[in-house]
């Protein structure tokens, strides 16, 4: 029995995220797929909007649980009793920083293991910001999120833009 | 249930190779660790040597089951319906190499998924090519293998060297 | 017949931009030399500013053609049929970056190719934004940028801190 | 007018080799593809196979001429007037690695240019060795090198290991 | 005689940090550690407050100096005759920065020798800037950190959580 | 006092070796450079001749002694309490080279600082290896090494030739 936990912002979700998350819950038999709120960080998408988005995507998985979680990650794993920690390494800047995050949580909670999962090479390039960067100039981000996200990020540009007049 | 493998040249098993295992047979509910037989590649140990010092390092493992495989690895998988494999990762240039081997072996049978659990900071320098030459120098091995494996490493070498004569 | 693009800041050019972008217009027939000008960038030096010190400094190359855009890079390539994009590379974290750009920059401009120039190892040093703080710390860097880029900032470092005052 | 250069062992040629040299015979007029021949080296194919499989697999291609060569690149580059030398970059440890190669030849021919080209994500994983030892233990290599050259490995390795018995 | 400096954040001082001090002070005659005051940074502990937490946490150790410096550190090299700065280099994503501020750093001035000591590995995760993440979400960093600065991190939080409320 | 060593296989010397070995002996009031000889290495020239080759072109230089050293580099060390050893790392890939050989060094004797000297730029491309490589094809290798070596190389690879038909 393999209970895991797959942290991240995902604001908003990708095609990248999805793949990650799908492959993680064929190796794990109930994954948590934590979607983080981190008072610190400035966020396109509200927590409630991404856990939202989350759920809809992902519902029909019958292992997986959406949550949002608003303190430090290994809380999370302690209090759930969850011991394996999965994070998707793309290349190898990824790499570096996933590895020093996963000491350092280590570090805090001895019990915890993190395992990398390898990005598959065609969603190399689904990095969440830069999505945000390129619809923002208006460019067709549809193959590169699902289309619920696309909508709602267009939907959402749209509003800011108003905003700012 | 979570079946996985843990294929490696083990020669000789190393404290980091059995930090690993122990870890990997925590999150595994059965983990096959298999010792790779390449013709193309010279070993100080045979095949055999490796597995029975592999087993005895092993022993009251229940979850664990030792072999040795002449084949690629992914043939394993196949003939025992295996589908994740565990590779440690201790730095960069392992990821990289690893991420390649990763893609390849994913390329030749799509059911596979490779995991990358990372090296302890303590395990870092354990490289097992490095210790048989730091052995053959006459350095005390006895920090960086298990005590059966630093006896055998020193009757292998005082073997060899009577052969050179 | 090669049309390319060297897109950049340039705030403000450096000796390595000026080495690299003559390097390209021996390799292009055509060169458009881009001066991006990004909304969510704060810049030193305006657009304009950086557009008419970079054609001050490439006046004579009759096959250079300065510009400013303020769109998606493929944006211009697409409305002026131009297919190469020329990038350069100084060092490893460069690489990781780049290549990522070049990924996504294709994904929405298919027939867009990337090619990188590696930087030449003297002008390893020269990132403008470390030249920029080392002037304001009233640094010579006249070695590494041309004189007329040297006395601009040292007159904008100048207004910026009767500014602040 | 752009003149280039494509260096490479080709053994054998794979499917990556063959995007990368179709996409730079697009950037550049004339496209030199050079079938290296070190006397240091072993190959599975000699000089001539692979210049063989190569222009069978490039007939067609106006702007593509192949040869081999068994001297410093650069000689060809100097003895046939060619200034810009196109090398495929797939990963971070290639490109380390190719930019010292790139570093060294320029300090031995000033007037040449090396430019770099990113690998498509999909070729990531088709590194000739790999593809020969894969090969070696009978996986099937059709998804990773054309069809011609799937036919001759399999026929160079089947007369291999007649000769080994 | 070697004199030396070894400047630094110190935003809190770690283990880490204390480490490779310790370290440095074994290789030079003379120690200067330099807490870094850099006018564009925002520093969770003044100057000063650092300064005063290095200076108890070194004392007894007769060959080391601790200042603050708000200019270039080559200033300070060039003022106090100092002509080697040590650096420690955690992990790779480390040394690429420290090879560039070395590279710079001796542009501007030529006497300056640059060497870099490598972090013990029971250090890799001291990074201040992660310590203070997990202070401030209430993780114990008592390993982390010496104790006089767990309780002044620990302090210091405090009072900016009163003064957000 | 600082006493340190400097080992490497020198084969042969290299302008950048000796720009690194010159700059060592300006951090250290006395330096050994260690003309390692390693019984599973095959070099080009004797540790002899490399011996002879690096007194010559150190000469002059008084806080330097060159030896050769068969055993393990910390054995030198130990009997000769010398407890730095300084090593050049030019690009990313010595640098994880190198620090896993520090990591393994201090393992086997605690009282070692390893410490690393960036190579300057314009030494990035001197690899012996690459040198040696460039010499048989008949390229001039004197802008890169001093004129002693390039007359020995030459020497030693006519011989080789000859032995050769």
């Amino acid at each position: 029995m393999l209970d895991a936990m797959l942290p991240g912002s995902f604001d908003p979700p990708t095609n990248g995220h999805l793949n990650l998350i799908k492959r993680a819950a064929h190796i794990a038999d109930r994954l948590f797929v934590i979607v983080a709120v981190n008072r610190a960080k400035n966020y396109l998408f509200s927590g409630q909007e991404r856990l939202e988005m989350m759920q809809e995507l992902l519902k029909g998985y019958e292992n997986i649980t959406v949550v949002t979680w608003d303190r430090l990650i290994v809380d999370f794993a302690r209090e759930n009793d969850v011991h394996v920690m999965i994070r998707g390494v793309r290349a190898l800047a990824d790499f570096e920083y996933e590895f020093e995050l996963a000491m350092t949580n280590k570090q805090i909670y001895k019990d915890l293991e993190v395992i990398f999962l390898p990005t598959d090479p065609q969603y190399f390039v689904l990095r969440a910001s830069a999505i945000k960067e390129l619809a923002s100039y208006g460019a067709e981000v549809r193959p590169m999120v699902p289309d619920i996200v696309a909508d709602k990020l267009r939907y959402k540009l749209d509003m800011l833009t108003l905003e700012d007049n």
